[in-house]
């Protein structure tokens, strides 16, 4: 029996490194050598809360599912991959049966695998298992770390979706995260060329003006309101993007958007209740969108970082190795605000 | 110089009839005997407060805008209507030139001047002038008390286009009073038979059952969200439609919605702000809509109640004469729980 | 080892009985007792040629794919049906995994088994096995005869959704046989009374008026295109469906089509290639859609049968028991103008 | 009164310069320098023969309606737009009260007044007076050159947003002259990178590789399908755009689109009739779309230049002043193949 390492999280901020037997690929399955493994907000959550939202920790578990590697062999179902490619896993797995799945909207299948989310296991280990499916071959000019940082990527572009961006349009990204900068990025590469960026954090504000932002607005500073108003001629946007999870934030979302413009919100608040101007979305006839993980975009999300349109690897900040992934998420935990995207690095 | 009899509202609770110029139409507009103008809520709302939100009445106002009648002349540009032909005004008339107007949304024009809002006259007096190219010729089978009624009738179907009805689905809408039945019908003649109404009155409950509710709920009796559930199998509803302008029937919406569905606010309610579970509308990836008046539904309202679709004459509940517009508008603030709609009958 | 009969064509028009093992269902699969088997178009060809297209019988296959019947024994992994209930049985079974039915549109899964397209058996025979995702629960109030019409019915829907109609638009459907009439049908349920049926046999005009047509145009007797011009004011129509399979009726609907609106074809022309005035369509800014099967379209169709919205019991002309089988595809043969739809009834 | 230079086609082939009255804006027009017009080919066509279609020219016109330049007055309704502020004019102006007006598809208003379009003359003069609605101002960094340039454009955003592109989708655009590469630009800013370009043409290919071609293939030297099967996994094309107006590419189109994928049709053809392979449409649920102009659309192709994404000024290949226009029309008819686009510098 095969052997390999796996970084399992024993309880609320430990994880230790354990022997694991090496997952075999099923009929339809490709197995694959992590070499770069994004670490994703929830990651960090689950590390140190135990929990996200009504899932749980209840035995040890896997983190991470932000994943590229190379496959290492394959089922013998198989027919487009083969032993060698670089591929990137989409971490969901749907059940492919209900209404949702049918529909062409899998991310709401309420009976999804999710890796990293309790009970599934994740990637942060040396080999995972994956439906062909799901495993997306990366062009010869895109790294693996690139083929990681797919899964953030494909947020950005669910939400440029659901919201209805069109070429032309006029944009608003609150918070200058992870998701807040590749969702100007996924806007950017959809011709939406005029996003304004607002953050409370200096540094944040100068990396979206780095990756594109037409502006950046610096909320602790200036009414963030007023400044949007006045780079859009007094109309607002056509698109207003909340990823900062914030109750302020979230609340101005009705102030800036344009009349009959769309409000779309990816970022969790702390408290799912909270006081809302909806007179203004009437008065306004406006949309208010959300986002749930994404589905469908991960070819879209290659395709556009290979085209050299989206340079996905400036958004990772730091990286670590792999056996110091106890030590990564304790620098994430403690370095917040300077932390865009720390990521794993199998290959060191 | 002819003469014509106007009612106007001179202050608060006040109208009284005067002689006024007849309107003379000009060369795109045609001139319009009134016979049938229903009574809007906002219309009681001028009259019992002298405003309604930022629109206040400054100084004497001929209100009524949900108009049927006959034309009596026509201007020289006049092309496809005739003296004699009956019609329904759409009474908002848009600028035609911002970028409202020219993409098809012109409900959205800023410059919009629409009936009996400050300070455009509206349709309480004998005789009005409007453009051709909103006034839509009603089939013989149709009556100009139907044609008044199908501005209303507009704002229910703007609400189920608004909210991507689409056949088959399953909805509810909360609220029977004229606006909750309208939608409702609306709804039924796009295909979506499976429309729950919820309501505290037992009548307009009835009414609802009348006019083809699947299902109805007293939301003062039971729980509305359990009932709701139980009637959907524990999924919810594709399509939620507030018309109530209720902050509990609103904060209701998130909790009916079935996943991936769409909430859409009708209603305005009393204070612009109010507490909300967006983590409901995240976790479900479910979207907000909302309707400000309606655009380019004229055409499809008259088709639905032409092709005997939508008996759209059973939501009125009162009828007056013309004469008796103050008696009307008193008796719709003494009675607005047995108030669906009231219709002025100036044919009397 | 328990048997049951099947119905198998060994050879070009001919069909014999034969004993055959009755399947059991695999563990996501139902075990389903027949009880109604529509005749499709093509059954028929496939009986009277031996192919269809590209598709060609190479060894005895068992046709019908239009299955309505009573499930006798579940899988294992079987959730939402039980024995007893009454199923419509959507006849192909896609491969769930490429990106066609990831993205929702399965019909186009290039890896589908279809019932009753070679090399894959159909339903006619005593029993079968099928999905429980494909497998759709009829309400109380519905007959199993209706149940096997979904099928066509489905396809009706969805040459209907590909047209993108609208409630309030008008329509010409080209052909009045099965698949006009149930794309009338459906058409109507979604808003669309203004229905104009054209056809060359009085008959099949006639059971369209029956059914909800707002003219019928005899195209044998009159100039086709001129009684749609002047049935639609000269505009034409918003859309347009070529369900008739010829070259004429194809030809004419670049006529037919109003400015900016759709032609769907539905029927397959018995050449590939035929002239077609393209200026017309770039003239009016007119689309061109088509009609592949259809998907997620069965709880629509039967919710749209079951609220009694239509009557899909209506299209059926003739029926025969399962042991006629080779008797009723020679009368299809023979009598292709009054036939409508010939149903196979298993419980006579 | 004050007079001005217009270039007025007197016959076939010839154009004259006279002396005319200088227009003055109504209220709500704007008078216009007239700095750059592009040459259309519907330009040289009139000039050539006299009629485009049933557009004949019945009396001396003036053609261009391709115009940038400078206000020099505005009327006395004008908002937005001041004397001095560069522009781009849109041609058409739509009537404003017709369905498709108030519906947002101005582009098919049936009486919609067109810049050189007879009876109306067109930009090829010193000044013309323009609807302030229809005059998009430029910003500080494009030249009214370019603004010339945004009709033109315009038309490959209206084809990019027919067909329903979406970022990440593959396409195929036949023929590389203007509208060929204009479409291209559009595309490619909407983040459609992977653009195909056919033509027979080494030197146009060259250009469609400089302005962003992913690839080029010229149809005289190889098989343009398998080419593009080759190019794309053999699935073909998500979008094929005809702009090359040949029934030969026409006739392609069908054999190039991929299963589920759209074809746009935007060259007319000198036939409108030829013989196409419809089975290939529905075997592959294929849509064709077509190109009537364009609406809405200006602001987007100003942004799209704007911010850096289109280097729209890259189309032109040659550049004649005012005087030079009879000769500018002959050097398009004796150069076609080398001509991609013509403007006349009125500020030479």
């Amino acid at each position: 029996m095969e052997m390999m390492k796996a970084a399992v999280m024993t309880e609320v901020k430990k994880i230790e490194m354990q022997q694991r037997e090496k997952p075999q690929p099923k009929a339809d399955e490709v197995q694959v050598k992590v070499e770069y493994v994004g670490v994703c907000g929830s990651d960090v959550h689950y590390f140190e809360f135990g929990r996200v939202g009504n899932f749980v920790v209840e035995k040890p578990i896997v983190l991470g599912h932000e994943c590229g590697g190379t496959i290492t062999a394959v089922g013998s179902d198989v027919k487009k991959l083969k032993v060698g490619d670089h591929v990137a896993l989409e971490p969901g797995v749907p059940c492919g049966k209900c209404e949702f799945c049918l529909s062409g909207r899998y991310n709401l299948c309420p009976d999804v695998r999710f890796m990293a989310t309790p009970p599934y296991d994740g990637a942060f280990q040396e080999y995972v298992v994956h439906p062909e499916a799901l495993s997306f071959k990366l062009p010869d000019n895109m790294s693996t770390m690139a083929g990681a940082l797919i899964e953030p990527l494909s947020v950005g572009f669910h939400a440029a979706k659901q919201s209805g961006a069109a070429v032309g349009q006029s944009a608003v990204v609150l918070g200058a995260g992870c998701i807040g900068l590749v969702t100007m990025m996924a806007l950017r590469s959809m011709g939406v060329k005029k996003v304004i960026v607002v953050d409370l954090l200096p540094k944040r504000l100068e990396k979206a003006k780095e990756l594109g932002a037409a502006a950046v607005v610096n909320s602790g500073e200036t009414d963030a309101v007023k400044a949007v108003m006045d780079l859009t001629d007094g109309a607002g946007a056509d698109l207003v993007f909340e990823t900062a999870g914030s109750p302020v934030t979230s609340m101005m979302t009705s102030y800036l958007v344009k009349r009959g413009g769309t409000i779309t919100l990816v970022g969790m608040t702390p408290k799912p209740e909270f006081n809302y101007n909806f007179g203004n979305i009437m008065d306004k006839e406006a949309t208010i969108k959300s986002v749930f993980r994404y589905c469908n975009l991960y070819p879209t999300a290659i395709n556009a970082v290979a085209s050299g349109d989206i340079p996905i690897e400036k958004i990772v900040s730091d990286t670590f190795s792999f056996d110091e992934v106890q030590k990564a998420m304790q620098y994430n935990i403690d370095n917040k605000a300077d932390v865009t995207k720390i990521v794993l690095d199998f290959t060191k």
